[in-house]
């Protein structure tokens, strides 16, 4: 009972802080004043295709991080210290991402555009090495998870989350090369992140359910 | 009693994201430094009226809209990840909101006017589309809604909501008319969305219920 | 069980626009430029003292608004649309209060403070009538109300929010006279909404409890 | 039952502030407009190193006072008026946070740095203060305390808080010597209050327990 309401908790202020960062990223949405500039709206919104794209993107990359944290906490069920403060690391990150976000939009010139590509890139593999850390303290030896958890979906998260570092580290290394291109691979690892992990193959004999 | 849970969430963090959402409205209202310019407050706000519609408006669009998504989710008992997607881009757009109010309030004079209010109700006109397939794919076969859902409810909203772009598009046109009655025009939608969808009139025959 | 799940949305959507824009306030407590101007923070502080005291008075109205809101759906167990509605018209107001708040601490010269303060004062006087509208459209014949609602503690409500217009129009009256002091009538009004309403003296025969 | 929705409602509240508290100060982040200044991404980007360090530090304290202000709240069962005050008066210590911290940020050189970083663990300091008074009035003779909560557990958070006042105007008085000790010094007290408190040791004879 106190467990479960302490979990709320942490899902609440968690859920509200995904909620804002996620809002605030329309705020990178600007444009010049209509007053100072000349009238030629359209021409303006062309010039803010790359704030659509980071929008877009970040968006993206935050909801589906929402729904990791949900997933997670489907298996969480208890909440301690440690693990509070590995929350506060990851919803840390999550509040960072609409800076890069928006140095992204606005440094479109080499070779600042590299920078703040590797920034942008930088916070998501960190992020992702987040979520492993509060997985992992979490569910090693079914520590705070459901004792009636499914083994198998357990490992299934696991299994999916072990590599995500390493694929963030790619589309990092993508941005050194050409901008759009890691751009298009954080888009392409975020909707891999939204599948649910795939349980193991027959061949692989998963562990005896208890 | 998991299902339960996991609406609870997604319904929390869509809570959240209206509640920024409606009230990052206000940042729109600006005024310029009152110690650059000369001292008329009066007049200052007399300028500032077509950012008041425009702020009445986008409220009363996007409060209507959390209405309809709590009618919706009190059918909606189960989630699965191609319902938090389809949530997900919802939220975009409803997140997007702020941004074409925001041209809209800024961009007076012709020709820009019309090339504000056309992404003002193409904005409109997407979120329109978007309740749609939220809507058809958790009520197609009755696939995530409660079981005990009364069918003459779910086909009234289905009804109601069938022709929610189409009106949407209406606006759409009438912003390259005249913009002032196309912001009518979406004002009138969100008070018709208001309302909660009719049931069918009895000539028609209702399904069996079971 | 339905009912209080609706309740439940509505209470948490209307805490995420009250948080919002409470935490928004601060927003308004701004500085020039380190860099552009002479190095004199002290004195920058000082000339924030209003926006300081435009900050207080705002949280405490919109925080005792809260704990009016929290009090009203203690008794109200049902929402309809017409409630929903008039829910969203109190929210639009809370809203808009960091508007009038930047208002008046950036107009402190005569004669816009004047017309800032009367925005800042008729802003919360719309707003007690709307509190009135939604209260009585509540209890009126125990419409929305729960079943089991000490009849005293409606009356109770009805009687301090009667002349809670009324208080306000008099703190909109000092605004044209001498404006400090409708800033500090509007503080003491919301310390007087924070009580709880006083329950009829024994003289007034109370209506007999079912 | 009508308590523990109480209880609800409030740590609600609380919860939206807490989390949209947190995510405003990435709005302290902010970096001059590429058009204007010469493209050299990376020298803005350590010119802002002390903004960033601001931002860690008051990430960590309000994270930290959240895992405090939720961890209260596991006893607290009960809220009245003066509570609801307290908290009120808690929050906007909270929300106050990152005005306080944008100072930090943005005065670097002497002798207004003494002052930022003044005023910055001055609103740490008034935020212990509030603590204890939140603490202390639901916790005098168990007054809104579940009646089953440890009295151990209770003692243990009185005496961890007691010194939290005077640990801050420690760190308060290292301001006036050395800016960058202070911050630390806050960052060191943010983590020992992520810790909960110790139990007596078992020479000092507990309470018995009821």
């Amino acid at each position: 009972m106190d467990d479960t309401k302490e979990t709320g908790r942490t899902e609440a202020f968690s859920d509200g802080v995904f909620a804002v960062a996620i809002t605030l990223l329309v705020l990178n949405l600007h444009l010049p004043d209509a007053s100072l500039s000349d009238s030629n709206l359209g021409g303006k919104l062309l010039a803010q295709v790359p704030a659509f794209a980071a929008f877009v993107t970040s968006f993206a990359t935050i909801g589906i991080m929402w729904i990791n944290h949900h997933r997670l906490f489907t298996h969480i069920k208890r909440v301690d210290t440690p693990l509070m403060l590995l929350n506060l690391l990851l919803l840390m990150i999550i509040v960072f991402v609409p800076f890069p976000t928006a140095l992204l939009a606005e440094y479109t010139v080499q070779p600042d555009q590299h920078l703040a590509a590797f920034l942008y890139c930088g916070t998501f593999t960190v992020l992702a090495i987040c979520f492993n850390l509060l997985w992992r303290y979490a569910s090693y030896k079914n520590r705070l998870l459901d004792k009636k958890a499914d083994p198998e979906a357990v490992q299934a998260i696991t299994r999916q989350y072990r590599f995500g570092p390493l694929f963030y580290l790619i589309a990092f290394g993508l941005a050194w090369v050409y901008v759009p291109a890691s751009i298009a691979a954080n888009l392409l690892l975020a909707l891999f992140f939204a599948l649910p992990g795939r349980k193991p193959p027959p061949t692989v004999p998963s562990p005896p359910i208890e």
